[in-house]
């Protein structure tokens, strides 16, 4: 057996999600299919986060094990050629020890949120971002975001179907920068819990649009309750972009 | 009757191209048909350009004569409003005198081309970008661009099916830049004929990847003879940015 690390990018927009569901197609059910025609094998993917319908992928890290012998270069290659047309690409391809793993040796997760605010539908960006009809105030958002940062406990900012034992996550990094359309939020923690990324960009929407001061993040957060949240933001806008490993 | 500019964004993929066809969705069709919804009106609606099949714009300039009045934000809302689902959407609209035409006032059209250089399948990017599976050299491809800036006789890079009266065109501008994933092709003429851009990016590309070399190119113009052209670019990595008027 050889573990193979994957660099994985994907448009999330035809998938009901990384994980493999039983009522549509989802990036893992491509990615093993392809895997399985090619090495005629069973294997499963694991990946760094398991993002919802909707969400892309710049940079996803995956682990695969196969008994086969493959040069990475001709795996990557091969998968790559069995998945056309799903919009899945493997960009990287790598041998790693067989104690590598994809999800639990994952240190930090970045993601970017995608926001562009004008009146006008989406065309170009369609599915690619969140639009929002008002102007932002991006000094204001990042208060907010400041109020988030470090340990706390996000049950506000958790779905009710997030599984994870604790709702306590560090956050390392909420950085709301302007951009030539709207407004970009890079995210880093170690983990997330499950709607995380979207809920903090949902929140932090209603501050730029005056809605909320940042002051009521912090009383969000304070109630520990699902029932303050203010706005889940739509998966469109929301990327995978990098996993680090030690 | 009113004649309103318009400021056209849209995703070239599901269309026949800019201009009404028999055969298919138009995005020409799209903005008038909205026109009728709204006015009850037949109208024709111009552009400074009739784009291609797959190609995109991100700010096309048109106009439209309307009898009922409207304000122009009001008509904006209206046709983006009855547009959808279509990838096209209104950016701006405004009044403007009865002699301005999108097409015969325009002094200046600006486009890009993407090119994406790597070996994997794109994703996110499918539809907006040519993928070119080996690397390119800029500098190369600059040497290559700048024969052919200048008046020349571009029947090499016309399509069969140019319409236009004279092969005789001034080419301003054709940049060669960098960017995170490739390649970007700046272009700006007073006037392109059918498929020059293309054809010109088509043998750039072939410079880049060290198959022509710029003196190639130089030759190629001279021979004025379509059979000369080394390639001809895809639709996808098209977009139209920018319509000048005086």
């Amino acid at each position: 057996m050889t573990r193979f690390a994957l660099t994985v990018e994907y448009d999330g927009t035809p998938f009901m999600g990384w994980q493999r569901q039983a009522h549509g197609p989802s990036v893992q059910q491509t990615i093993e299919d392809a895997a399985h025609t090619i090495t005629g094998e069973e294997t499963v993917v694991h990946a760094a986060g398991r993002t919802d319908a909707g969400v892309h992928a710049l940079g996803m890290r995956a682990h695969v094990d196969i008994a086969r012998a493959f040069a990475p270069f001709r795996l990557m290659e091969a998968l790559n050629s069995v998945m056309r047309p799903a919009p899945v690409a493997i960009l990287g391809c790598e041998v790693v020890p067989d104690d590598w793993h994809a999800r639990f040796s994952c240190i930090a997760r970045h993601y970017e949120y995608r926001i562009v605010t004008r009146r006008a539908p989406l065309t170009l960006a369609k599915g690619f971002a969140w639009r929002i009809p008002t102007p932002l105030d991006r000094e204001l958002m990042q208060e907010g975001a400041n109020r988030l940062l470090g340990r706390h406990d996000f049950t506000t900012f958790r779905s009710a179907h997030c599984q994870a034992n604790s709702p306590l996550r560090t956050l390392d990094r909420l950085d709301v920068t302007e951009t030539d359309d709207g407004i970009m939020i890079h995210v880093s923690a170690r983990s997330f819990l499950h709607h995380q990324v979207r809920s903090m960009v949902g929140c932090l929407s209603l501050v730029g649009q005056g809605k909320w001061t940042p002051d009521d993040i912090a009383a969000a957060l304070a109630a520990r309750d699902r029932a303050a949240l203010g706005l889940n933001a739509p998966p469109d806008g929301l990327y995978f972009v990098r996993a680090d490993y030690p």
